[in-house]
């Protein structure tokens, strides 16, 4: 018995504003080089090597964006990019691509991934979601959970339950390196403040909740069948419906998140805990997680020129070509785009959606 | 007997750093719009009025900036521009200036400006220069000194010596406002440090030095003649010499300053004590001392837009259609010019220049 496709779903719909005035309304954070030198769709395609091959890849996004998945993943047949006409969270989108892969081929493995999220080493990525598909094989929703290395409040947790029995996935496409074996997950838990962040980090017991997924598309769509009776509307929806269909489809449901919408309420979830370095770079101040800092101890991305006086700390993003000129200041976040210049403290990066709003009203055009 | 003619000579040869990266080599910041809505040159040209005709206006330059000056000031005749093969300081371009006057009108009054300066009102300055000419008439050479409103240790300073007679400059152009009368100069003084400056201003008998003058060009170029044995090399230069014989006699001269070089020898030199704005604007820091700040407590210039949250004390320069935000920032100086962008705090402005030196070396093509 040969093993079932294995499909990749990257997630690419995402419009949000952390990352003006790098990020626009036409060009989101997945389609910008955050922490690395190419753009985060692209380099999420990448990521996955030669375990996922072009034909087997999706690319979920909105209509705005179609263009711009095209232009970054050239090789990308146009029939693998699904366009919402709606935004209506991760669960639809996600039922919709395994209406798809069904349709293509029965049975199929499906990775999903967000496209705007950093990850180290690409090598071990692979591994873990090679171990994630052998786990899935029984029709279990799989996830994956990050070993926290810190007491992060910005992310969701996963409680780890009882392990399954040692997992050896010494098959012909063994790992390199070490995988764990897998859990049952006991409970999610939304974004805790400080002091239950630290209980967790201090408990070993809690992982990161990444928002990676692996599960049998035929799995998944009886567990959608069974919890999710608000997406029945998608029931005989696929790649090749029309668009006038897909829209109908879209008004007709809610927004619902894959973890609230399907995770929490299914009785077959798993997780596989993993260690390497995750990273959703939820806003500048995120960037030293995910870059290695100069010698002078500032990040840089997207490719400008950074000049450095008795400045340290600070995060600096723009295009080639452009200079950026620090003269003794610290911690501050200078993003540069188009004919935008961003100044903020570090910590305060979060808080670039009071910018936007206050553009809405003054300078739309910058947005 | 009429009086004789006005002609103003604008000192238009800077090449400073301190406002990079907006100035640059080919754009130093008499030609940008520094502390208003036009550029510093055509604004100190605009300033004068009907006080000075154009065809009376001499601008002096570098041979590099000869286009600019044309650009900024299309109405100027082509031999108004006088443009130095070499930079030598004040004092040669002065007695350049003043040859080419004499030929076209012996015994006329010339008035010598910095293009850099911002000045406010328009009225009170132009009142001064015809108070200080009517002072230069018996052969005086006439400084404008500023009162100081601040210990300043960044501007020279003048000691105010004897009160001539009272000068009721009651004649057909009487001026609207006072103006003081003249004094002897006790002596110049070269900048202060900050006790010192603090001494100055409380005494009340000292002036800044504002490095404006009126002379008549007869009485001028006798006391160069007397004074100046160095600058022998421009006995018979003046606007028609030919390019190859400028260029020799200014290889053959020192760089010399007008306050050094003359005006500390003569012994004819007279002070006009004025309280109008007067502003060198020396570097960033300078800009709140020259222009409003807006509702947020910030200062903006060049016609860059600012958006601003729970920020104040910032200078922000930046051309029109650039748009700046800032977040829960204060002091800093944020100016976009080009593809280049700084960020530094108020008070170091001034150490742009170690900026500009690891430019040198790293990034010639930003300055």
């Amino acid at each position: 018995m040969t093993s079932p496709d294995l499909y990749a779903v990257l997630m690419a719909g995402g419009s949000g504003t952390r990352f003006w005035p790098a990020s626009r309304r036409a060009r989101p954070k997945q389609f910008l080089p955050i922490g690395g030198e190419q753009p985060m769709l692209t380099t999420t395609a990448h990521r996955l090597g030669d375990l996922v091959p072009t034909e087997r890849l999706l690319v979920s996004t909105g209509i705005p964006y179609r263009a711009e998945v095209q232009r970054l993943l050239p090789e990308l047949p146009e029939q693998n990019i699904l366009a919402e006409p709606l935004a209506r969270n991760t669960l639809p989108c996600l039922v919709w691509a395994a209406r798809e892969i069904e349709r293509r081929a029965p049975g199929s493995l499906q990775v999903t991934l967000a496209a705007d999220h950093v990850i180290e080493p690409a090598e071990e990525f692979r591994d873990s979601l090679r171990a994630a598909a052998q786990a899935a094989g029984d029709g279990s929703l799989v996830t994956l959970g990050i070993r926290p290395t810190r007491p992060a409040t910005g992310y969701g947790y996963i409680e780890v339950g009882e392990q399954l029995s040692p997992h050896e996935a010494r098959t012909d496409s063994a790992p390199v390196h070490p995988v764990h074996p897998v859990h049952i997950v006991r409970r999610f838990v939304e974004k805790p403040d400080a002091n239950l962040a630290a209980e967790f980090l201090a408990s070993g017991n809690f992982l990161w909740n990444s928002g990676m997924f692996i599960w049998r598309t035929d799995a998944f769509l009886a567990a959608v069948e069974r919890w999710c009776p608000e997406l029945a509307p998608l029931a005989d929806i696929d790649g090749t419906s029309s668009p006038s269909k897909i829209e109908s489809a879209f008004a007709a449901l809610p927004s619902l998140s894959v973890d609230v919408g399907l995770m929490e309420r299914a009785d077959n979830v798993l997780v596989l805990p993993v260690d390497y370095t995750w990273n959703d770079v939820g806003s500048w101040s995120a960037l030293p997680g995910v870059s290695a800092a100069d010698e002078s101890g500032n990040f840089t991305s997207g490719g400008a020129q950074l000049i450095s006086e008795q400045s340290t700390g600070c995060v600096v993003h723009g295009e080639e070509g452009e200079l950026v000129a620090l003269l003794g200041v610290e911690d501050l976040v200078v993003v540069r785009a188009g004919r935008t210049t961003l100044v903020c403290p570090r910590e305060r990066a979060e808080e670039v959606r009071a910018i936007v709003a206050a553009l809405e009203a003054r300078a739309p055009e910058h947005l």
